[in-house]
């Protein structure tokens, strides 16, 4: 029994400070989106594309998990936006905590959407709060079309699947329409996007849609 | 001081199940592989090229491991070797208890080589013993060249990190000398192998490989 309540504590603990991140952002009228998956899916590309198309229109800062190294950090300064590199040391996900650090260290006053890359990972990142206001999982096309129903934990959690990568659907088998039944079927309320960071294409509906949720707070 | 305790006394006995389940395989005169990456990576296409590649030469078992369906076991039964599906419930990496219950599943006097998949994560399952042989690492040209600077604790231990979707070279951009560079940097025993699980194409370096090890006992 001991082992359950340090267990349950350690996660009231991390839902008290993702409540807390959550008012923080709302106080500065920032609006932060957990970007999750698999190593190589290509989130910092979704990233930095989306920042680089809401230019202009949304001042974009962004956090960036990794186990080690700052190598995405470097990557998307380039595109001249904040953002904090959060190393977890091995540690398989972000944690509020770890938000809590980075956002302190944010000019939160001169950001409107911050756009969290979570560790490369599609199994731990799925249940644990950061105080985000969106989930979204990025999928690519070469991991295949299989992913929902190997990780549901993810799949059914979130608001959005950014299928990414489409650019390279010429070359490999990949079952667009079944993937997206089976989202359905586990998350009938998911958007789904196909794009690829590479070609630009799809970005417009995903940043789109990224504006009037901000818009409308939900 | 006593979290800690009960985290070390975990790793203990997951250690001494692992221990087990070593000498059970030398008892049998299995040779155990485990096979990690991120998902999509290629683990069960390599696991099921590798076993193709093996008929008549060493009689292949599998284990496949994901935290929900039985996807990967329905496509590696079809290869025809015996094959033994866990779901973790939602666990981010095999451990030595669950090798140890589907060992006992398996036909363990009729295989020569057991290949492992563990759940497609290259975080968690770095460093849990499951009992195996040889660790392997597979990463895939799509993942981008980068992932041993962000994932090194896998990087530093494998035995071999085995590139796969090598086909995909031609529309990605890979600096293959680099990450080679990069993993030898870390870990300047870890055998390379390129291949293309789809066109067959360094399969059988990497096949031979596997023989002269389960040959040589290591």
């Amino acid at each position: 029994m001991s082992q359950v309540k340090i267990v349950e504590n350690i996660l009231k603990a991390n839902d008290q400070i993702a409540f807390q991140n959550r008012l923080q952002l709302d106080t500065h009228d920032v609006w932060a989106v957990n970007l999750m998956a698999s190593p190589g899916a290509g989130k910092t590309s979704l990233l930095m594309c989306t920042a680089e198309a809401l230019r202009g229109r949304l001042r974009v800062g962004a956090i960036s998990g990794d186990t080690a190294s700052q190598v995405d950090a470097e990557r998307i300064a380039t595109v001249g936006i904040p953002t904090i590199q959060i190393n977890t040391g091995g540690g398989c996900h972000l944690d509020a905590n770890m938000l809590q650090a980075a956002l302190a260290q944010l000019p939160l006053d001169e950001i409107d959407l911050l756009l969290i890359e979570n560790v490369g990972n599609l199994v731990c990142p799925a249940n644990v709060k950061l105080g985000e206001h969106l989930d979204v999982v990025i999928t690519s096309i070469p991991e295949g079309d299989d992913k929902p129903y190997k990780y549901p934990n993810i799949f059914v959690r979130v608001d959005a699947v950014v299928i990414n990568k489409i650019d390279l659907l010429p070359y490999l088998d990949f079952d667009m329409e079944g993937f997206k039944k089976v989202v359905w079927g586990m998350n009938p309320n998911a958007q789904i996007f196909e794009v690829s960071c590479k070609t630009g294409a799809g970005l417009d509906v995903w940043v789109d849609w990224l504006m009037s949720k901000r818009a409308n707070k939900g």
